[in-house]
C-alpha cells in the first residue's frame, strides 16, 4: 500500500528534512501521509532493525510514525481547508507538535505493514488535536494523540 | 557524560535487542539508563540525520528516549527494590511501555548531549510511572510521562 498524494510531497524544502517524514532526510523513515475519503492514512513497514523484543516492533518507531502522521494530518487539514490538495502542488503548512500520546494496545508484529489512520478536530484555526489508531493487519495495535500547531517563528530564528 | 552501570547491561540477552536501548542491536541508539543519586538518568547525542526542521531534532526521537529511559528506570527501581543493583550483574525485570506521553517544551537544538533525568512512582508491585524531564544544557526541552509494566506472556508466547 502506498500513498500516492503525500503531503509531505509538498511542504517547503527547507522543512522536508524530518527524520521520520522528510523527503530530503537521507537516512530517514519517508513517512507519507495523505487523504483516503476524509481520513489521513499512512503506510509503513518496519524495518527488521526496529525491533523490541524480536519478532515486535520497538515503542520509539510507533510514537514517531503517530507523530509525522500527525502533523502531516494537520497539515492536510489546513491545506484543504485553503481550498488546496497536496497534487494540486500549493506548498503546504508545516506543522510541530506540541504534545504526543502513545497508548501501546497490543505488541505490535514484525514484518507487517502498519495503517496510520488519523480523524482530527480543529482546535483553532492554526491548532489541531489528531486522533490515531495504527493497525497491523486487522488490529489495532496502538492510538495515538497529538496537537500540532503551526510551526513557530522559534525553529527558523537561530 | 556516560552512564558506567546501565541496566541495560544486565537485560537478559533474549530482550536485549530494542532499537532504542538494546545493547544487542547493532543499529540502535544504544541508551543507557543508571542511577544519579536517587534520580535515574540517560545520556545521548542525536546523530546529524535525527533531523526535524535542520538545526533541531526530531520528535520521534524525543519519545524514544523518554520512552526507553523509562522502562530502563522502572527497571532500576524494581531491581533495587529486589536488593540489587546494575553492577551486581543480576539479570534484570525487562519492563515494556503500556503508554507515553510527550510534551515538547521547546524545540531540541542539534549536537547537544541530551540528558532525561526521571523520577518514579510505584503504582502497583511490577507497574510504574516515570516522570522525565530531558535537558539540552540548562534547558528542559521535553517533558515525559511513561507507564511501564513487567514485560507480559504476550511478548514471548508468539
Amino acid at each position: 500500500m502506498q500513498v500516492k498524494y503525500a503531503i509531505q510531497d509538498v511542504y517547503p524544502d527547507d522543512f522536508a528534512h524530518c527524520y521520520g517524514c522528510g523527503r530530503l532526510n537521507e537516512s530517514g523513515h519517508h513517512f507519507r501521509t495523505g487523504w483516503e475519503d476524509d481520513q489521513t492514512v499512512t503506510y509503513y513497514t518496519p524495518e527488521p532493525e526496529h525491533t523490541a523484543i524480536p519478532g515486535f516492533v520497538y515503542g520509539g518507531l510507533m510514537a514517531s510514525l503517530i507523530d509525522c502522521h500527525g502533523t502531516g494530518s494537520a497539515s492536510l487539514a489546513l491545506l484543504r481547508k485553503d481550498g488546496h490538495e497536496p497534487e494540486d502542488g500549493v506548498e503546504a503548512p508545516r506543522f510541530v507538535t506540541a504534545s504526543l500520546e502513545v497508548k501501546f494496545v497490543k505488541p505490535t508484529p514484525q514484518g507487517v505493514t502498519l495503517k496510520a489512520v488519523g480523524k482530527f478536530e480543529e482546535i483553532r484555526p492554526k491548532k489541531f488535536k489528531i486522533h490515531t489508531d495504527v493497525y497491523a493487519g486487522d488490529d489495532i495495535v496502538a492510538k495515538g494523540e497529538v496537537v500540532a500547531v503551526v510551526m513557530p517563528d522559534t525553529f527558523t530564528s537561530k
